[in-house]
């Protein structure tokens, strides 16, 4: 299908790219987008760098419908995304009032509204803001570049308005079945299953189980209900036929 | 310092992308990495694409010292990452004795040496095998790139062997400092220490906390102890005179 949207995400963080921080914002990102029936191609975390940052907004939204970026836009220092970003899309940023008013609404206009907290209402000319009811400070979307916190909470509960936003494609459907047999006995039956359904991406997902042993689960997914069906019939079928097969191994 | 070595991380699998599985591995590596004075500079997860693994790790593999990927080495039809990573290398790939001999020890030479899994014995012409303790099929080595396996438990099993492999560098050592005070009133007075200590990176990581209210880290690095140690004092410093300072907001 050539009008299946597409996205791709940018984390932006020393913080991941050192170990520090376990990145869940593309999980959760991935999961919105793929009720949303749109297709998360490639997901890059990168350095809070102004050039790397410019660099990758502007190979990746000339390729995908829809970018998204995570971190680098909170009152310090070292948050330094939305400059990037707007550099990289060549658009002048500022203060704004309507990102003001919304710091004014959770400050007031004394010295609770540092400077540090007014650079969060720096947005790019003709940009949309993200709604922000955790924090208040806002994201924004400048074009097909969607600009969001990295805290985790923040980031969830910006998707909220972001996924009002976007426009929607087929939903890509799944069926996951458990298997008994590991990869090494499923693997030949299920390569003939795949080439049966060329329609249908399937896929086997190994984990070593607590104890000892692998689990396996197969997961068939395609934007079309009737061929997935039928792939998953065709998965059950093999799967009967490998009974009395042995269950170790890799 | 230009001799520091450098890395990217290439998670592959359309499983993260789907947002099914949230990747373990890139925090893993990042650790080692980090214990080993190399800098992670970007991490990219892709899908199961040979042309978009081709892409990747040529992309990469000129620009890093070292390249990893995680992920598609497996028994299945959907394991494609070894011949991607040959191809794009330009390097002929076949089942090896050597490899072969691995997977002859754990399944004999019998049935249990299905076809499936001597898929797990391609390796690339002139790659060394990076050893596998969990399960044995092992990963490799090819020039500059690691080609390892996404099972978590399999890929930091293999970590144990690559960081024999790798050369090591001055290692980036750090300072996490809590911060009582949020962001918007630290921001100001961070950006002055930061200033003065250009030679130490300086982050500030907020979380919401459990009940309400943000928690700060402070995190200071840098591969020269002196500069490091210079420049948390004048955080304390700084931390010291903003004492009586809200703690609320953001």
């Amino acid at each position: 299908m050539t009008d299946t949207p597409t996205a791709a995400m940018i984390v932006i963080g020393d913080e991941v790219l050192s170990g520090r921080t376990r990145d869940a914002n593309t999980q959760v990102l991935a999961k919105m987008l793929n009720e949303a029936g749109i297709d998360l191609c490639e997901a890059r975390a990168i350095r809070d760098d102004e050039a790397e940052i410019i660099a990758t907004v502007n190979a990746l939204r000339g390729r995908y419908t829809y970018v998204f970026t995570s971190g680098g836009i909170g009152p310090t220092h070292d948050d330094i995304t939305a400059e990037a970003v707007a550099a990289a899309m060549e658009t002048p940023i500022g203060i704004r009032d309507d990102a003001r008013a919304i710091l004014v609404a959770r400050y007031g206009e004394g010295a609770d509204l540092t400077d540090a907290r007014l650079r969060m209402a720096r947005i790019p000319d003709g940009a949309t803001l993200i709604d922000n009811p955790v924090s208040g400070a806002p994201g924004f979307r400048l074009d097909n570049v969607f600009v969001m916190a990295g805290v985790p909470q923040v980031f969830a509960a910006m998707l909220d308005h972001v996924r009002t936003m976007v426009g929607t494609g087929e939903v890509m459907k799944d069926i996951s079945i458990p298997c008994p047999y590991p990869e090494g006995v499923l693997g030949g039956p299920l390569t003939d299953v795949s080439q049966a359904h060329p329609n249908v991406s399937i896929g086997s997902y190994p984990r070593l189980q607590v104890g000892g042993g692998w689990g396996v689960t197969i997961v068939a997914r395609s934007r079309d209900a009737t061929a997935l069906a039928k792939a998953a019939g065709a998965i059950h079928t093999m799967l009967a036929s490998l009974e009395g097969s042995t269950t170790t191994g890799e």
